[in-house]
Order: C-alpha cells, then structure tokens, then sequence
C-alpha cells in the first residue's frame, strides 16, 4: 500500500485520479489539495465519491506532499514545474498530467507555453509515459511526463506505420476531436452547454499545444522529421477523443491489419479491431483502452487510421495509473480493469 | 463460481448485466441468449466487452439454460414467465428483470400488460426484490421479480414516510424523468436522437405501467389503500432517473433529515444526502447508488423528495446483481462497487 | 419604423432579442450596448448575425438611449431600476426582462432579489406582460414588466383553472423544467457541459425566485391566496421549458379539453394540442408559442396540466417583441410569425 | 402564388421543406404525399406545424401531383426516377432532393446505388442544383438535382481553390461530420439517441456514396481528375455538417482570405468569415447559409478549409426552396432570410 497525493484535485484529471484510486487495491490517497477549496470535504465537491473518499482538501504544502510516494499533479501548466524538484529530492516520484515536462527542448517549450522553464535539468531525465512506446524506461522513471490527451491517440494510431517507415512523413494530417471535458472545469463561457450542446467547430487550427508533443514522440520513433497538420474539434459531448488520421503509403505494406494486432498484441490497452470495423468512442468511455482501426479506403495508398480513447482516462488519468503501476512494480492493470459504460 | 445466463443478451439491460458480471469474482457467464444474433460473438455486437466477454449469442434452448445455477431474463414482457417454470423446476435460480413477475393480482397484471398471466401459482413465490426493504426474503427465493426502475428510485423515496406514516397516502405525486435507455434497444423513431435531443416531453401520462407495481409496493408498506398521481417524462439523455416525489405530512415528523439517515443506514446502495443539496443523475452514472434528498419548500407542510439512480444499474442490472449476490449468500455489494462516472 | 435600443446585448435574452428584431419590419436597432463588448461589432461575438445587425456594442448612456422610441432590458436584476426612471422620463418605453419590475410589492422585492428596490413608486405603474392575461394595460403601458420564463408556462398552464374557480388553490404543485440557456451567458462551472450534459438535477428547491411571481399572477386571477410547492430543474440541453403542474379538482368542471380551448381561442401564441397529446418542447424550438395539454390521469380528481415554450422566445424574448408590437400599436403577431425547429 | 406538392413528407427533409414553404409568400403547399400517414392530418404527425400547414397527408398519385407547379422529392433513393419522367411529360417542374438525379454517369450511380438507373436520358438534362456554381443553368431547369449535403459543405469549400489551380488535385482530403438527422426519420438502432448521444465515431469510411458526387463535381470545376479520400462521422447532435478539407497547396497564392471573399461576395448564402475565424455549426442552425475559413496552419503548404452548414436547410430543403426561386424567377433568397438559432 502506497500513500499518493494529488495536487489540483478540483479539476476533472484530478476526479478521475480519484474515481479510480478510490478503488485501487495498492494505493491509499492520502492528500488532496485545492487551493480554493481546501478545508472542504472532497465529497462535498464530488458526491460521487461519497462514502469512497475519505479525505479533506488541503492547501498545497511540499511538508505535507513528501510524506507520500508518489505526487500526481493535475494542475494547470507551470505548476508541476515548481513543485517537483523539491519533491524529487525528498524522495517522492512524480507523475505530471500537466505538460511541464513534457516538450524535450525547453525553448520550443517556452515558445508554445509562453513562460520560460524552471527547471530546464528535470526536462531531459524526465520519462514520456506512453507505455506502449517505452514500458522498460516507465519502469524506472522518478519524474513521469504523462502524456496529453490528443498526443496519445494520435501516437498510438501512427506508431506502426512510423516504425516500420511506411509512411511519407513530410504530409501527415491528424483531424482530431475531443469531448467538452477536455477543457476543464473552469468557469469560462466558450464550454458552457449553451455554447458547446448541439454544435461542433474546430479551434486552433493555427497551432495546438498538443502538436509539437506528437511531432517529437513521431520523430523520436522514426528518427527524422516529420510534418504534421494538427486541427482539434470540439465535440458535444462530455468524454471522448476520435482521432481520424491520415498518411500516404510509401513502399509496398503487405497487410496493415496484421501489422497493428501484431504491434500491440502484448499492450493491454490497446485493442485492434476487426478489419471493417470503426471505433466509437462510446466504446472506450471510462475505460484506459485505445481502440484503433486501419484502412485504405478505395484500396488506395492513402492509408486511414481511426483511433479513440477516454480523454480522461487513457488520455490523462487513467494512463497516469498505468505509468504508477510500471513505477511501483504493480501489475501493469491493476485497478485498470474495468468496462466501459456503454450505452 | 456459479454459472449464469442470460436471456435477451442484445437489450441494453442485457449489456449492462455482461458489463457487471463481467468482472463479478463468483460468476461466470456461460450462456447468452438472442434469436436474432444467435452464433456471432457477443462482443462482436458490443465492443465494449472484447477481451472481456467470451461467448457467443445462442437460441435460447432449455437444455443449455438449465445447466446455469442462476438464469437472467432480460426479455420483453411475457418471456420469463414462459420459461421460467421448467428452469425452477431444474434446480436454477430466476432473477426476472421483466414484469412478469412484479404484479401480485394476475388480473391488474393482465390489465396493464395486455395477456392473460401463464403461471399465475408462481406469481405468489415470486420475491420482489427490493433488498432495501425485504432483504430477508431475497436471500431465499428461487424467483426473484427484478424491480422496475422508475418503481425503485419512487419507492426508495417515499418509502420512510409511508413506514412511519407521516405522509397522507391519497393524493400522492410522482413526477418521474428517465433517460432513453430505459426504452430499450430497438428500432423506433420516438427514441431517435433527432426526436429525443434537445427536446423534454412527459409521455404516458394517463397511465404508466409502472404506476400499479409502486402502489402495491407503498400498500404493503403502508398496510393501507394508496393514491398516487405518476407522470413519466423522457430526458434528452442516456441514463439516469430522476423522481421528483410529492407529499402532504400529516402529524409531526421531528426531523426528516434524521429519519431518512437513519431509516436507510444498513443499506450500502441508497446514499441520503446532506440536507439541502439536489442529488443529481451525473453521480450516479453507471454506479449502483440510489442518492436521495427530502425538503419542506419554505417550511410548508409539502414534503419534496428527490430520488436519482441510475436506470440500467440500480433500475435494472445493478439491482439484479445485488439480489443474485443475497440469494447465493455472496456480500451484497460484490461487484457493486464500482464509482459513478463522473463527468 | 421605430428605434429601438437593448441594454445588456451579450446575454442569451439579448442576442435573442436581436435574432428576432433583426426581421422585423417596424423596428431598426439602434443601439446594443455590453459593457465588457463596447467599441466591438455585434457581429464578431454573433457570427449568426453577421449581414443582419450592423452595429456596434457601445457603453449604455443615457443621451444615447434616450433617442430610442423603446429600450429592452436584457440585464441582470437591479439594472433597469437604475436606468428606467430617467428614459421614461424622457418619453422612451421601456420593457425590462429583468425581474426588476415584476413583483408588486417591494418589501417582497427585496426579500427575494437581495437588495431595496430603488423606484418603488415605478413599480405600480409597470405594467406585467402576459398579454394572453392583460392585452389591454400593455397596449398603454409605458414601462413594461416582461414575465420570467417559469411564470410564463406556469401560468398560462394553470390560467383557466383558475379563472374558473376549478382547483383548489392552497396545495398548487409546479415541477418545472428548463434548458441551460435559462442560466444566461455567463461563465459558471454549474452551467458547463461538461456538468449538465448527461445529468439531470432539481435546483433551488427550498424557494426560487419565479415563485413569489407566479403567486402574485395566479392570486391576482383568483381574488384569493394561492398555495405553491415550485420546484425547478435543470435539462440537459439548450432550449425550452416544461412546467408539469398538478392540481385537486373542486367542483365538477364537465369538459376541460373545450375550457382550454375555447380560453385560448384568440390567442394566437397559446396553441391547445388535441386529448390525450404531450407537448414536446422541440416542437416550440425557436417559436413564441406556448403548447398546452390538460388531463386527469384514470379519471381522478388530480388535474394534469403540460406547458411547454421556448424560454428564450415566449419565456423572454419573443414575449418581449409580442408586447411591444401591442405597445406600439403593430400587429401583435409581426416578426413572431416563425416555425419552431424541429428536429 | 405557385403550387408545390412534395412527395415524402414525413421524413425529415419532408417537414424541413413544409417549415420553410409554410412562409414562402410565393408558394402554396397543395399535397403531401406519404404511403405510411395518408389520411392523417400533417400537422398530427409534426405540432411544430400546426396552424400553419393545413393539409393532410395523401397516397401518391401522379394526376394530383401533375396539378402542381413543382414537386419536391424529400424520398429514399431511387422514388424520384420512377415518377419525375411522367411529370415533367405533364409540364411540372421537379426538384430531387434524393440522389437520383445527382451521378451523370449511369454506371457510376448502379456502382453506388445498387440498382439500375431507370431513366439514364432523363440524368443528362438534370442541373445539378449548386447555385453558387450553376447558377444560370439552375435558372432554365426542369429537373433539379438537389445536392447532397456533405457535397455541398465539401464542394462550397474547395471550390476557390480548385478554380484557380491553386492546389494538388490528386491527394484532397475530406474529414467530415454530421448530425444525426442526416440520416433520416426511419427506425434503426444506430441512430436512437442510446447509441449516438455521448459518442463519436466514423462510418462508410471505406466509402460513402457522396464522393462520386464530390468528385465529379470538382472534376467539372478543375476539368481534371480529382483524387479524394473522404471519412464521415457521426457527431452526437442533430443538425449540422462541418466539413474540414486538407490540401497541399501549388504554385503561389497571394492571400486566400481576399480570394475566398472575392469569389463569394454575390452569393448571399455564403459568408466566408474573418481571417483566424473557426464557423460552427451552432451559427447556422436553421439558416440557409454556410460558414467558411481557410487557413494555412503555421503558414506552411497544407491549405485546411472549414465549412459548416445545417444539413437539413443549405444541405437539403433551404438550398431547394433556393433552386426553386431561381427556376421560378423569384428573388433568389425569398422565405430563406433567417437568423441562425443560436444558441
């Protein structure tokens, strides 16, 4: 039994984290803080956790937060970056939802997230947690960059095709739509239900945080560049991601089918579906599982990947537990295994 | 590890017992029953179970069945009670989540369901299985009548008025909203989405068959004629029930806030919250939680009892399960404990 | 053609305004003013107007209100008491769909909006809106009080009834639901999607504002105290309201279905729907009409009135354009003359 | 005042017609045709029409239908070939909103369509209904192929593109979504709100019969072979297309905001929005108009067009009821000049 906290557990990553700690039979959430709500009950807040949950929330305090194991930060961007170092040094492992440690290269880092970083020398030891890419390194990280939402359907859809280098890498296109979720649960007009029920639209087009996080995790697979158009869309609907992606074939792909159920065969949460088939992402809701499909439509040699996951699950807190699993050496799905909420 | 089965696996109550068995520790699905899709994979219908669920739908035979110790009817009206006699006759054990079962007066049954009852001897074993209030009698039946899902969430809510008296039982009101789910899976235009989003309307007003199943469950309470005004609204959602519940007091409640904490104390599933608050479906969502709340409005002598559960869990396969764990003498909540899906 | 000016233009109740004012035949729209907006085009915050309303959001001055022939109230409560004095004044109608004038006596006012009303003596001369009660004082009226969404379908609902003398009026019950663009257009967690898409909760249970309203209209058309438990709802979607109402019969009232419709007879916005129908708020989408059906469920004296508008148009908007073409003498119907959005 | 007759009104294409026709001043609505409801009043089957349309429902027959000026095809595939060629022999005017008349190539329509094209001459005469095209051509029409509604957000899209030779024609990519109503008011399981409400996924990605019609379109335009992979999804929402297009751009185009306002700037139903702008769907809810931005994503050579429409109005009904001013020589936007309901 491993003691967590979890700093930012106001927000919807960090309802998750709990959803499904509070059923994790090696893990006892010992802290939770809010700035905002401390000294309230978490169940006030969530009566969904009623009679699960026991615990208060707290104001962030790094006395406090070196008592526990592991940290979970799911908190805004620029937060995890000022809290970890001291943890680290305590002793703590980290695990970032945020994106602090995500960006390899702190200038293009500062770039897109518009402050400098504060801790440049964490960046490069930090672990990227997308296990179905590096389980081994997961294993033995102490500071965990866990992935963002799109970057992890949009990785786990192209990764074949980019390491068997059976695509142009120059073109790719990732139109990809998120739940409402996804934006958090801040007060601000643009996700009211007003706004957002009965309505679709992409939004930054121009240029997404998430883009630049995708493109290095693809170049670091194949080990040259790749180009990428990245437009988001919000859905309206509450938790979900479709990525639909797009490349031109190159070489002579025997049978993409095959490729991806042998890729991911030893991945539990990734789930290759019968040829034909289209994922839904009503199909993965509350689950860690990434379900994927790949074709050629019309038999040509644009080669179409359909990817879906619960943006709040294995896009964020779910694979966070994942990554704490690997971490503590738990079986890799423990308090993972559960079914998706269908209908 | 008892063996269960399931007759009309493609509904959505029928899911929604996979995804909960699915995980259950003491059981195994070993039969899952559709005409329609009989010999293709149940998965192949519901990708939600691959991996999880590895059987194929088969005609409903009683040979096979009879091999179950246990055998779920989640059919139409007027299925169980067809195939039901031989099954206990056999030595299995019948959780009914049809209506065939719930109605003790063969004659108000035939009335409000449109046929002669087949087996009216069994109506009088059949248990109605709301553990709430007759636990002790769940725990024995060999033909458990699975509760309706406006009934629970109605009956959960009056019922400490009607035990201890303090309402007038002749001018009840039930102002009951359900989510689409709960007219089940099959094609017709009235529960489209493009007739049933973004749109609220009551429906059945004259009279619902649900009406006569929560009468008699407040008579037997009451030991008293009651008179219930039930009007039944479709939400522009998935799940969820929400009565809102109507009465006058009569004599001198001290404080409802205690009698109800006190009144459902021992029971794991129904959750009251504290006073002043609105329970709302989101926390319950795909949990088997009945979460209540009970108000005066300006200190008046009309009692408001709001009462929320989710309509596939503890309105139909949750609750089923939870009667299938008394009845083999397994904890009630085995496989029950699971966390609302929030958000 | 008449000038007209709409103070608080941001809201859903001002865009709503400008949706129905932009077609109009007698009307120019002068004047939008939005404080956070001012110097903004109208257009760039409404892409749906764009070619429609050629205008810029300005800071509200009274100099400049004041060359309008009538001026909305689109604003939260407490504005239009501030502003209306000097521009009735100065010989502009004014109609506030604000609750700022609403309520009849002020001490009640102030009990429930929080703060002393500031131009009392204003408030007996306001005139309240609901022309299918009082056509005739809102021809004449200089400063028009425009009913809440909730007093709308509510009272509408129950107005025959109680006109004839028909229930008894201690024990009224109104189980209301609305849409979240009742909420309005600010930014709030409560109203995001990702908080009531999926859910359904009651709010305001204990006493709402729209309360005091109704029984000052029903006890106006009475002559006598009126009795009401008023509980509102949330619904997971956009637009609409449903007041579910229910009433004792006294009396013996011999065909309610003709007492509607013949009540209802010349008012084009109030549309009776056959015996044994239920109206859906879909089929009032975007419409200035008010749907009603009325019955007694198996034949009991528990009467059963539905009501159903669009909160932004009958409940707001509409109602607002329908009194100002009685204020200026126009066809009470123009610029209403919409289908309803269905699907 | 014209005659029109429409043959399927019950679906929802039928009913987008009657509530736009219903206020044409030109127009009368003389017969409504459906096998399933005739005999019934329309405005039984839709309240949202009541005392507007005052016609019932009636079996289809030629010689009551060839006493109309023109008739509108709201049918299934595959109706509109089997009468228009007796109709047009009768001096009325035709206007398919199905598919029949929309593939030139009568081999290409078996390929898709499955059946044998019964009138193939009658296919050359047919205009292809996109006025922002052909407007001339429409103008002299007897027969109108109303546009599929994908083909039209698709084609409206990349049309200033593909006019001036602006991108590479043979790697266009087409990432679609609609509402639900796209798929009609029959009874199937994919489309109740269970199975579409909250989820997101793709269908006939491995083709979908509107790329023939995209494609030839374009080919028309280009006077070159078009290559298209073109994916649509189901978005969790009623009405509403958004089209996001991808193409690599050649040669060197000077400013594609100026061309793209240039090209539309006398089309009424085309507004292309201001640079940086995301259209959404909400924006055009129950209005003819589309909504266009083009962008190149951090300014590189991936051209990406997003293109919103409602797909019942300038995807199907409004976009005929504009046909049909054109053919009749009336104002080409008479009884389409609404407002978007937003919200």
């Amino acid at each position: 039994m491993i003691k967590a906290g979890i700093v930012g557990g106001t927000g919807y990553t960090g309802v998750e984290l709990l959803r499904i700690l509070a059923l994790h039979p090696e893990v006892e959430v010992s802290v939770v803080t809010s700035r905002s709500d401390a000294g309230s009950r978490v169940d006030a807040t969530y009566p969904s956790l009623r009679g699960l949950v026991d615990v208060c929330f707290s104001k962030p305090e790094l006395s406090v937060l070196a008592e526990c194991d592991v940290v979970f930060f799911a908190t805004p961007n620029g937060t995890a970056m000022r809290m970890a170092p001291e943890l680290l040094e305590q002793g703590v492992k980290v695990i970032d939802l945020s994106a602090d440690f995500r960006i390899k290269n702190p200038s293009l880092w500062e770039k897109w997230y518009g402050e400098p970083h504060l801790c440049p020398n964490l960046i490069e030891e930090a672990v990227y947690g997308l296990p179905e890419i590096n389980r081994e390194e997961v294993k033995s990280a102490r500071l965990l960059a866990n992935p963002g939402c799109y970057p992890t359907a949009t990785q786990l859809g192209f990764l074949p095709l980019v390491e068997e280098g059976l695509i142009s890498l120059d073109g790719l296109i990732a139109d990809v739509k998120s739940g409402v979720s996804g934006a958090g649960r801040s007060a601000q007009v643009s996700t009211l239900m007003s706004e957002t029920g009965e309505s679709f639209k992409a939004y930054a087009a121009q240029g997404h945080r998430h883009l630049p996080e995708v493109v290095q995790g693809l170049e670091a697979v194949a080990g040259k560049k790749v180009g990428m158009t990245f437009v988001p869309h919000l859905l309206p609907m509450i938790r979900g991601i479709h990525a639909t992606l797009y490349a031109k074939l190159v070489g002579n792909p025997s049978d993409l089918q095959e490729l991806y159920e042998e890729r991911f065969k030893d991945d539990y949460f990734v789930d290759i579906l019968p040829a034909g088939s289209h994922p839904d992402t009503g199909d993965v809701r509350g689950s860690n599982r990434c379900q994927i499909s790949v074709l050629c439509p019309q038999g040509g040699d644009t080669v179409v990947v359909l990817s879906v996951i619960d943006n709040l699950v294995k896009g964020a807190a779910g694979q966070a537990v994942q990554n704490m699993n690997l971490m503590f050496g738990f079986e890799e799905t423990v308090g993972l295994k559960t079914v998706a909420l269908y209908p």
